[in-house]
């Protein structure tokens, strides 16, 4: 997904300038305050983004973010920051209606939560900036442990069509927002996977194919919107069911797992070395749910040899048996 | 919650006396009873507490547990208790049908377990008393680890309607019951949250709003019920997806979330400071399945300023336009 | 289930002999490919086990595998292996369509998928012989874990009915796979049980009863498949939400559960000791959605004292009354 790609590796040299704030914007912004019975240790200070997204129709009626006027994508750009940083999101909304932008996991004071019950969603044709903070992890006074922003979260409309972005969700309203902590690895390849209702990503009848070199580093992150519950599986590949998908040691006993139930809001990310003891191929994801896979919420992952073969044969028809599919009809099962 | 409170803290000083019976009474009780091959350790006898629930129907036709008769709650009362502890709950029907007492999570024997097909339900018009014991962690003879009972767990009947209770828990009759481990943090307030079908503590087009002073501990017990799955979303708030909601130290790869997949019979809890690094506001927390959003699974944790001021506006029209829609219809998404 | 017990302790002297395959034709297989960058350390071989399975027809009508012509069952043999093992299996597909064996968590090349998609489906009255392979866990050249296989997995027809295998898997093409660990404890009694749709192994109306001794330390290999989401829940017992069910200290953190979510293409598994601190019964294991459990979604696990007898009464009409609901028609709820 190089078009969404807005990661921490390129953000300096992209479209979109970062800028340094002032850290007096920050600490007016009353996001700092805290419970003086439990005041966390003192953090440094992160950089400070600061960027423009535009929600914009698309021809075909669905709806996307994009860091340029007329650039929307369906997911939005994936946004990438470190524990501590901070992102000023300047909306820009070319749309008809009144829309926002609402995130998960991070930090915001409740004039940036980005919802019509708090009137912090954007009019059409109006802007509004939006500011993120996040923090690392520190011990609160009373002994406790304060967590840090790290993880795998995402952002989305909670304006269009209900005042929870029902119809903005549905539409194609949401991306994908990556916290690391410092000393994370970095992958080499990012897909973000969103199953939104029945659709991978708001495409209808198939999901997007990614590609990845055998041995490469790769990234998931898995967004789930919309009405209904899913269950993510990855044939070939599995992961680590914690924070990174990644065990901390070899006896840490978090399970691992190549299928996890999700549902609408949730999201998670792990890492995966593409082909690791199973080499190229044309490795299937797709929701576990029958009926689901069998109207096309399924994709590939296309491993390549070093020398730029694939291993194994492919079935195009087979695949495209169910990539043809009634969406929402009966289908036979035999 | 405070209808509902029977905490630890205000036990011994709440209208239901607890009284210590006699080692002698739990002893005959048959639930001490263990495999003579992996015998855990001795275990040092906590309180025993006795205490009286009455089932009852409410004018509207709900039902709820009480404290004291007339006087039933949805949900009903929060109880608690310490890992070694044993409560002893006489349940009186004064419903016309059937109905029992089903416990998760804590030690009975098979004629407590409350259900029908166990001939442990009580009839109309009479009272039962069921013994629920718990237990600290230990190991095993063979060394392997025998889990304490700590943990957010839930009662509710297993009788009305069909022996399953699918009447009673769809009408009202469940509760929360916490066991807390010796050293866990006491929150300052409670929050029982039960997503029963398409409502929230049987609150049809909204939930219930709840209040906390910024910086207090807040503690949240949320369980599910009924037909469908939800996911549970705090706005501003987030938590580790573990037994207690928190980390065990700054490296704990558990995951932070603020979103979680549940279906009915589940139940988890979590501590979390009211308005940390985010302030003041009123912070909505939801049902993040866009069509459970939209029909008013959705409330307000209300976070003040130690000077009772409330940061950030509140658009009633927005918050009830979803609240006004019919419950099971279709809605506009635009 | 003893009829599907294929473990690790029975394997020498089960009817299908395990045979030793030479080193060299693993090698050839590809499947131990490994990305130059992130080399894992070299492992000891394991056993090869070598074995054979039929698809096969049932007289009404469902399908199921079997470890011998003639003898499919539902769900089919429960397989075992140990980390570093590998399985040859030789399906024989004794259907007039397509069917396939597609297993979960273990490694196996492009052509060992099992699905049409890649062309690694057999034909009606075809052969093909699947080889799985599994390895310990181990750390990267770049200082990541790299998991090890263990854990409680699954297999599954990817090709009756649909390319997803929808009609293999509703009609019973499934069976349980484990990978231990080296040390992990073995169990006295193993009990699969599979959600498939709105049945339990594929048995509508009631669930499979169980039987074990007290203080038996049995093993739950759960795995669910089809179409809804379900919650799996046991009276009287609790495991750790884990690789293997059980705390590796007293202190661990991981939550203790008796209900969990899971939907299709989930597997997990944990062992629990028949009774421990809860004594002899005849305790329900269930789906907890309400209408699952009331049209018959619920087994026992009848757990006998020493001398043969079962504490507590039961009330048989009870348990039938949801047995004889309708499968799919409304019910009553008071």
């Amino acid at each position: 997904m190089p078009r969404n790609a807005f990661s921490r590796r390129s953000f300096t040299s992209g479209a979109a300038a970062a800028a340094l704030a002032t850290p007096v914007a920050l600490s007016t912004s009353g996001a700092t305050v805290t419970a003086s019975d439990d005041k966390p240790q003192p953090q440094p200070l992160g950089e400070i983004k600061r960027i423009t997204m535009y929600a914009e129709a698309m021809p075909d009626g669905q709806l996307g973010y994009g860091l340029e006027p007329g650039k929307p994508s369906i997911p939005g750009p994936l946004l990438e920051m470190y524990e501590g940083d901070s992102m000023m999101i300047k909306l820009v909304n070319n749309l008809d209606v009144e829309a926002s932008l609402h995130v998960h996991g991070v930090d915001y004071d409740i004039d940036n939560d980005g919802t019509p019950m708090t009137n912090s969603a954007v009019p059409p044709g109006g802007s509004r900036t939006y500011v993120w903070h996040s923090h690392t992890a520190g011990t609160r006074r009373d002994g406790t442990i304060q967590p840090g922003s790290a993880g795998y979260w995402h952002y989305h409309d909670h304006a269009v069509g209900t005042p929870h972005g029902t119809g903005g969700v549905r539409r194609g309203l949401y991306g994908g927002l990556i916290v690391r902590r410092k000393g994370d690895k970095l992958p080499d390849k990012q897909f973000v996977i969103v199953f939104n209702d029945n659709t991978i990503n708001n495409i209808t009848g198939h999901g997007p194919d990614f590609t990845a070199t055998l041995g490469d580093r790769c990234e998931v992150i898995m967004i789930t919107h919309g009405e209904f519950y899913h269950t993510f599986h990855m044939h070939g590949h599995r992961w680590a069911d914690n924070r990174t998908g990644m065990l901390t040691s070899v006896d840490d006993p978090t399970p691992i797992i190549d299928n996890k139930i999700c549902g609408p809001g949730d999201s998670f990310g792990f890492q995966f070395i593409a082909g690791e003891l199973v080499g190229s191929g044309r490795w299937m994801y797709h929701c576990h749910v029958q009926s689901h896979a069998d109207m096309g919420m399924a994709g590939l992952l296309v491993v390549t040899n070093p020398n730029g073969t694939v291993a194994g044969t492919h079935n195009a028809d087979a695949m495209k048996a169910t990539r043809d599919a009634p969406a929402h009809g009966s289908h036979d099962t035999n």
